[in-house]
């Protein structure tokens, strides 16, 4: 068993800043737009399972949207009950368990549309849905204290169990889209039985291990993580939100059997994404062929693809990632995420959302026709494949999850937000206004002996008002007896370049501060910005912006001057050009723009 | 009627340098590989017209693959008899004649597969077809004497002209792909007929103007040019090969008929295309999706299309775009086609082809399912839709055409090449290394007074043994007594820019030398060519090279150094790194690889 225990999001409480203001609107509106159109378009009542009389039908990964709302909506209710939002949810629940059949299977496309074929087609995102239902049950059952739908829930699990490993009946071994394994492990800890856990190794184990598991589709065994044994893995594959599920149920497995193959599986695999194939933003999934990772180094910013589970899927394997070691770089990820490939996905709003988040956007070329891909230029408020509204909706409400671990004398703190904790009986207080800059006030009342507070891997200078010792990226601090922690993350505007093996950024650079990537928009910067540069050297000032809750950043840049002719001899001619970044998650919130992370940069100094 | 006269190829004799290394390969090995594949492919066998017993069906297209193949074969017979090559023409020219309709119509796969379909389908290229053949026959008439095949083909015009102008029976006014209005401008000139000019200028004056072409396949009225009346033709649209045809058509009606309306609508959509959506090797139609222009600026160097085949159509367009009116920028154009866009499209060994040309290839992404659309890395021997090889055979085989035009008074020299001429009974002797330098000793023989010499667009200083004045970019020169002009274009390599509406290129540099567009490959740079850097004060070495015919270019350049991380604090710093580059036209003969014609580049010192 792991020494790391996470500390769930209901006991992790914002209590004012940036998350206070993201978490309101993902309350006020989010949670109620995704509702209205899981209900304009039919999921809801898809639960009741009538068949008589209704105009659509089921899609096969349905139920997985309505299980993330009932799972956003566990959030919301645990942090603070409302009775309209708990009817919501128990309506719906109700219709499941009404609806549940003699064995425990729910799936509300099966159950109407093809009953006899239950368990027979890998692709159909069956235990897809029986995961996310799980997930959704536990978290309900946590928030409200109701067990009715954990209990049904785990009966369907009961049933996952008999059919896929006592008598390994059904027509394929693994689901062709991973989640019940990572929902198997929640559902073990959750209810203390490890036939549940047992089950979901199971499928680990048998993933890409077994010759039963013909794909029914088209797309490679890649696609489905499922081209060698998963204990095998070296680099991320296929499609990136199935592969970012299924990494965190390996790191799932790592850290409940100890599993070292797993766990050095995991950091394989991690290592591969983060350093080869992550979008600065977080995102992941370099086409959209397939939703899928390419070849390292491969990250195109106008075509990228980075749908928004995937980024989410990549915290949650970060912060798995966490239980097994304390290291920075598992937290940084996870914070890069929150901050930008995930956030972007929603509008300011709180109501549209991007499916897939791209880091550039020439309009001229966007425009049916001209280029085989391009992105979405702005925020739709319906999917026909709605997979991202009800996952940003429970990311944002359970943002506080994995923010804190501990093992038995140490408090790790991995995230900073204005917010309040119940840690073992500890009382974990951080006032700050962060990510506006790097003040924080951590005051913590309870046993714990020594704080690890991580360092985030964009800060060069920072102070405490207590000595430290450092290892892997955290600063081990004894609590002084008053519990009062004063840190400084000194948090200036930092450019940040690629590797230069990634060749579409090359001689560009994306402007940073503390956690959260800045982009250009054409309305701020007189549109062109492909002909816009930043010197090395910029200065930045910043202006609060109460939108954005965080400040813009303007500098001094330069402008490529340009003669008629389409071709000259080269000769650099600029005009200074006033340059304004916003935050990269706010991007696409006043219409839509030209957009860009990286741009051009000229040095100030040559080094050789 | 036209003021300015063009010389044919025929009468402009390539007696050394480049271009006859160029086009003795072509003779010896192009037009032999081409003539060897349209046999195993059954091209040749198909115009005996006999559908018993055989094992293919022609394509739609095949004729005119097999006429591109005999126009090429008579350039080649005009500038030298070779009795093997006149037999294989004299073949395929008794099979078409044998099988010709009592009608005149000729079309191998129409006799054979669906007869009664005659002119039924605009999208299916029967007059395409028709247009080459006419082309090839008026071709092998001037260089051979022999006269049927020609007299076929007028006969096969004459019925074109009755079904189309005079009954106007068939089921569609114009052709979907374009190519028979130029024909008809040839014919007419060839035998003196004024009814093919005017069916041509009847189909010009009917494209995009009528309501009965309707589109039989799924492209829009712009992918055939169809979306407007071509006199009111503002930018350049739709599939690239079939806009160059019917341009060129447009100004051999402005030249034919003095109508200035098509003159001005020429002379815009020069404009648009060389100034808005031409790639500096003068290559032409960016996207694949439908071989077509996209829209103003939007010149993508690694997904660009490019085709061979139109590149040659923009050299067509402004030799045509020269008689008009003798401006320097046309003769550019052609030049910048001839030694770049179009040379590329063959191998140096005369049997591999491009189809498209791209500008850039990272082979790291070239691999199925990362990109939607990727250009080929090496050039092939065969193609399905064989339209560029024979195109590429009959291009260099009549290299020399353009290079002169004249009025009563004036000979105008366009390009250069060590050659011998005769205009008009003038003796034109050019004594050059050229391209190699820009030195040339020009001998006029003859009772030209005025010697109008184009000061190509690249150069910036140049001298003359003899007063001149300077107009629309010609030296005008009295001709000597002696008739010697001594000429030198100082031909220093010249870094190109782009103008920065061509994002891609925004701080990028082309290098060139002279009209010749060069590259990188990676075998001669180690690879990695996106993190190279040309610095913009960069002096070069040259080293001849046999192979090439043109010299290498070497350079000091930078490369980027990299840390392990993905994302790191911009730091600029380089190491130094040879740059050697080669001529566009001669890449991939090496075998698969990297490559890149533009290059990022530093200042030397920031203007602002």
């Amino acid at each position: 068993m792991s020494k790391y225990i996470s500390v769930p999001s209901e006991r992790v409480r914002v209590t004012g800043g940036f998350w206070r203001t993201r978490q309101d609107v993902n309350r006020d509106v989010t949670a109620k737009a995704v509702y209205d159109r899981f209900t304009s378009s039919h999921r809801f009542d898809a639960l009741s399972c009538r068949k008589e009389g209704r105009e659509f039908e089921p899609h096969i990964f349905w139920d997985s949207d309505v299980a993330k709302w009932i799972e956003g909506a566990a959030y919301l209710l645990s942090e603070k009950r409302d009775a309209a939002l708990e009817k919501l949810c128990d309506s719906a629940i109700a219709d499941i368990i009404a609806n549940q059949a003699e064995d425990g299977y729910f799936n509300s496309y099966y159950l109407t549309v093809s009953p006899e074929a239950r368990f027979t087609k890998r692709d159909d995102h069956e235990l897809y849905c029986a995961g996310h239902l799980i997930e959704a049950a536990v978290a309900y059952a946590s928030a409200t204290g109701k067990k009715e739908f954990l209990q049904a829930m785990r009966r369907y699990a009961d049933l996952i169990y008999k059919i896929f490993y006592v008598d390994r009946s059904a027509a394929f071994v693994t689901c062709g889209h991973p989640e019940i394994e990572l929902a198997l492990f929640r559902l073990a800890d959750a209810v203390g039985d490890e036939k549940y856990a047992e089950l979901a190794l199971y499928f680990l184990n048998e993933r890409g291990n077994n010759d039963k598991d013909i794909q029914s589709f088209y797309w490679s065994d890649k696609y489905y993580q499922s081209d060698r044994p998963l204990r095998e893995v070296t680099e991320a594959v296929g499609h990136a939100v199935r592969a970012g599920y299924i990494y965190s149920a390996m790191a799932d497995a790592a850290r409940h059997f100890g599993d070292s193959e797993y766990e050095a599986a995991c950091k394989r695999v991690f290592e591969n994404i983060t350093n080869r194939k992550m979008y600065v933003t977080g995102g992941m999934g370099s086409t959209n062929n397939g939703e899928a990772f390419t070849v390292d180094y491969d990250l195109p910013n106008d075509t990228g693809y980075a749908e928004t589970c995937a980024a989410i899927s990549l915290a949650y394997f970060a912060r798995r990632m966490l239980l097994l070691k304390p290291d920075r770089r598992y937290a940084d990820v996870a914070e890069r995420v929150i901050y930008n490939g995930a956030l972007c996905g929603v509008s300011l709003d709180g109501d549209k959302f991007f499916y897939s988040n791209t880091l550039e956007i020439d309009p001229r070329v966007c425009v049916e026709g001209i280029r085989p891909y391009y992105p979405a230029l702005e925020r739709a408020k319906e999917f026909w494949c709605s997979c991202c509204p009800p996952n940003i909706l429970r990311f944002i409400a359970s943002i506080t999850e994995g923010f804190y671990t501990y093992n038995d004398d140490v408090l790790f703190i991995h995230q900073f937000a204005e917010s309040e904790a119940n840690v073992r009986g500890a009382t974990v207080i951080q006032k700050t206004s962060y990510p506006c800059d790097g003040v924080i006030s951590l005051s913590i009342r309870g046993d714990f002996k020594t704080a690890a507070i991580r360092i985030p891997g964009w800060c060069e200078t920072f102070t405490f008002n207590a000595p430290y010792t450092l290892l892997d990226g955290y600063a081990y601090i004894d609590i002084p007896s008053d519990g009062e922690i004063k840190i400084n993350f000194d948090m200036p505007v930092r450019l940040v370049e690629a590797n230069p093996a990634v060749a579409c950024d090359v001689g560009k650079a994306a402007v940073t501060r503390g956690p959260l990537v800045y982009c250009l928009e054409g309305k701020d910067n007189g549109g062109a910005l492909y002909s816009l540069f930043l010197k090395e050297d910029s200065k930045f000032a910043m202006t609060d912006n109460d939108e954005y809750g965080v400040p813009v950043l303007v500098t001094e840049g330069l402008r490529r001057l340009s003669s008629d002719a389409l071709y000259s001899t080269l000769n650099y001619r600029f005009e200074p050009s006033k340059l304004t970044f916003i935050p990269y998650f706010a991007y696409a919130n006043r219409g839509a723009d030209e957009m860009t992370v990286w741009v051009r940069t000229l040095p100030g100094v040559l080094e050789i």
